[in-house]
């Protein structure tokens, strides 16, 4: 199987058990080898005491386009940790996307880049993950 | 008024505002100047592809102390960038708790460690928050 | 004055000053407005406890790097936060090669990225800073 | 061999080959297992453009305490990534001590906090440090 069909088929088979990412709407748009890009819509139920968007929700899009970015591998993969830069304010019917691509991967550990952009084209968060492989594959 | 008032009022008046954390059912057990407990029972639907708890629920938790730590003050503070390690899965079911606490600050920039644990107190996750304090109070 | 002559003049009165760099024989070979591009050959006194560069000369590097890139706007600017991840040991006799890149700027606030590679091309190291603009210019 | 003997053991190994904390004149202190102090002296030389001490020194010297940290356990240990805040300027002359705690450790990874001082005990930096445990000892 090539390696493109091998992304898609993982992401497709992390997505349909991730109760989360579906619950919030999000939505896969791409998966390369090493890369995804996912949306989410921020609704009112996801605004904090400062009436913008909680920074758990954009960190959580940015995490899910992460998991499903370095499991295209079909090597059942899981974040060790990740760091985010909040750049902008999020609000309620904003249409979110993050953008996620593989910077470096050695044998078990990888690291991820994700940029999160408004419906303007605007970044409203970078993001960093730390990927750890554990043993099992995606699609079994 | 005291400190203490005023840090229980800051808090009241954000977690009143505050419909992300409303929702995810956190709820705030403890709070002192610079310092919040939170807690929140995990949902079926915050499961991700791996079958456990999505890191951004955690997150999310762990950002919510952080900000309601970090607004103890009455002035209106925001997360500009934030770091987690992932320690240990989640589960469904799981009660976790997190725990922030105030390292430094300064006039406008303060540094925030929030630990994150499980029902048998054992921690999953550790949490590193740099804030960044607006104009205006939190209790307007 | 254009952007690139300012960068220029920005990073040449920065370094003059900059005695650790000039230590280290850290060399400037290219800036550009938000970018700069540094080297610096590894040497025997940077060895660690495990027989390969010490992790701290790596940063200094990059840090370097980040300080010029930072200060090409002629306002004098300062780390306020930086993160990195080591991916490969780095030699005494080996070439490093830092080039930083900004990712995004407000008022007073800087995301930078930096890369570190070796004489082969390897990337040793990531880094990222955030920095902090002060008043007053560099050139003063 | 009991564990404390252990950890000054180690330690001595590490440093006795370590050039780098040697140069820079960094000293042990005091090791336990899973934490370590050291101290260094700023230099004229670790000066940077700004005039203050270069941020790689300060990074430097929590690294080595990081280092001597998480190799008390005669385990041959490295840094996979850090962090780093920087709190307050440091300036030629000052006395710097880093103190090392381990926060968490698993089969291979581990998670310190290194806090840096000056000689008026105000903190100037706050370090993070995530360990990966090779093979092989440190006083082989």
């Amino acid at each position: 199987m090539d390696a493109q069909h091998e992304a898609e088929r993982s992401a497709a088979a992390l997505y349909e058990r991730d109760r989360a990412s579906q619950q919030l709407g999000i939505r896969i748009v791409e998966v390369k080898p090493g890369q995804a890009r996912v949306t989410m819509k921020v609704t009112a139920d996801m605004v904090n005491g400062h009436e913008v968007c909680h920074g758990g929700y954009v960190f959580t899009l940015a995490d899910s386009a992460f998991a499903f970015s370095c499991n295209t591998y079909n090597k059942s993969t899981v974040a060790a940790a990740a760091s985010i830069d909040f750049l902008a304010p999020v609000r309620a019917g904003d249409e979110l996307t993050a953008t996620a691509s593989e910077q470096w991967r050695s044998r078990r550990t990888g690291l991820y880049e994700v940029t999160v952009t408004n419906q303007h084209g605007e970044r409203v968060a970078l993001f960093r993950g730390r990927s750890h492989q554990l043993d099992g594959s995606v699609t079994d």
